[in-house]
């Protein structure tokens, strides 16, 4: 009944939705919206083992799924407009996405705004890949993921890894992602209604916490506005109804720009991470799509050592 | 009766404003809503004369009041978020502060979105004052003056000079500037309600249609990105009801960094170009101030030869 199931879902969408965000809405009460999001994110799967970690500076956890290759890891970015989000509240998602991919993830705690502002986040994300390659790990074995912001800082990831000369990941898969902090993507305002999840009020106080009186239009803030050359394959999932499809979209036409393998998959008539309610088809048939994404582009077999 | 004039006011601003724009408005609708805004701009003052000219090779008219130094030249841009507008249509506003600053001034007919996107209004901009250089008027002798987006223009512009090398300016001198097409600033969705005039939903088409798929962040197109090295004195005026509020604060804190002279003034309980209103007493005030600023920064007296 996957439709019914969307309908339910929708509804709870916009009654989240309905509590206003102002420019008084304090930081707890944008914490809470977003917590109300990864709530819905339903029941982690039973076999999914979670262990607390640190990957050089910065803290997270592994996640361990049956069946999966030690030698495959997923480095990931979980949501919350920067803001707020921990690894602990994507756990649901994080497990299913290891489990579709058959590999083990890192999901990182990476510092939040408004306590650790622009570009704190991203150095964590890159402090946290630096250490995997510090232990061995091989860069071909590594696919960078995030969902929401979480996504936007993975392509933010990549443009530092290689403008810093590291060895490049070898792909990168995001749900969602908010890519674009300028909010200049035109689904910010004609999905304005149909978004059940996201609003720009949100967004656009998340971007202010974050971005404090940096320019929202820094590549490393909103990567849609640098260079895709030398990125590694992506696929990216988006549903028709959000307000973030045009940021989806746009990282679509930037990787074609560079001439990057990427495969942008906009779900008709899905809402914001319609990936979050696994009784969906389109979040099955989406979650498998991303696992075997991972598993074609990353090694799993290869040199890469004791990575814990 | 300024209390009731301004009440009055206020509430024309706010049905106009009722027509709601989306992501379907077309760009006729769009300028009707701009038009809508100059259509308030009340009488043009009698005296006034209005010539059509080409400075160039961009058209607009010069604007001749009685009393005005033929040697302190206004080079004005109109507002219109960069999509519709015209000389005419802000006559009376542009007759009023050549008034207030005895001054003339030649109002640009700068090519607008979408027919021609950004950075087509910026070169007419700065194209114009090369084209009164050339003419023989001394930098010194004129003053760069706009409103809305011809505000932000302005700011623009003197971006412009500065990085060409050509003579600066005497001054510049804005009306609620729009200087951020990223639409950051915290007013936009702080003044949300309070802003009669305008919405993030216009200025959000709008800048769709000036910058196509450029950043909303290129200082050209929004220079409270750029630098303000080297600027001459600034004066900005906005209203305390306004979403555009804090791009004029902005500029401020620009300016300052910069240790270029500024004065920024934010007119309580003001709406959107409460300028327009000449019966209002904080318009006949804002209008003094920016004519005793273009009387004391631009020379009036100087080997400004003929300019016409």
């Amino acid at each position: 009944m996957p439709q019914l199931q969307s309908a339910i879902f929708a509804r709870a969408a916009r009654v989240t939705k309905g509590r206003a965000v102002g420019a008084d809405t304090d930081i707890e009460e944008l914490r809470r919206h977003y917590s109300s999001l990864s709530d819905r994110l339903g029941a982690t799967p039973g076999p999914a083992r979670f262990a607390p970690a640190q990957l050089g500076p910065v803290k997270g956890e592994w996640v361990d799924v049956e069946g999966a290759s030690a030698h495959r890891i997923i480095l990931y970015f979980h949501g919350g407009g920067f803001i707020a989000g921990s690894p602990e509240t994507h756990r649901p998602l994080i497990a299913r996405l290891c489990q579709a991919g058959q590999a083990r993830a890192f999901s990182l705690a990476y510092r939040l705004a408004p306590e650790y502002a622009f570009p704190a986040g991203l150095r964590d994300a890159v402090d946290s890949y630096r250490a995997l390659l510090h232990k061995g790990v091989s860069a071909s074995s590594i696919v960078l993921a995030g969902n929401d912001a979480g996504g936007g800082l993975a392509f933010a990831c990549l443009l530092a890894i290689r403008n810093a000369g590291l060895p490049m990941a070898a792909a990168c898969v995001a749900m969602s992602p908010w890519a674009d902090l300028a909010l200049s993507g035109w689904s910010i305002l004609a999905n304005a209604r149909s978004d059940g999840a996201l609003s720009w009020e949100l967004l656009f106080m998340s971007a202010r916490h974050y971005l404090k009186k940096q320019s929202p239009a820094d590549p490393y803030a909103s990567p849609i506005y640098g260079g895709f050359r030398d990125f590694p394959p992506i696929m990216v999932h988006a549903g028709s109804l959000e307000i973030l499809k045009d940021d989806a979209s746009r990282i679509g036409e930037k990787a074609a720009e560079a001439n990057v393998r990427v495969s942008v998959e906009i779900y008709d008539g899905m809402q914001h991470l319609f990936q979050a309610n696994p009784d969906l088809s389109e979040a099955r048939v989406s979650l498998q799509r991303m696992g075997q994404f991972i598993r074609s582009k990353a090694a799993g077999n290869a040199a890469a050592t004791a990575a814990q």
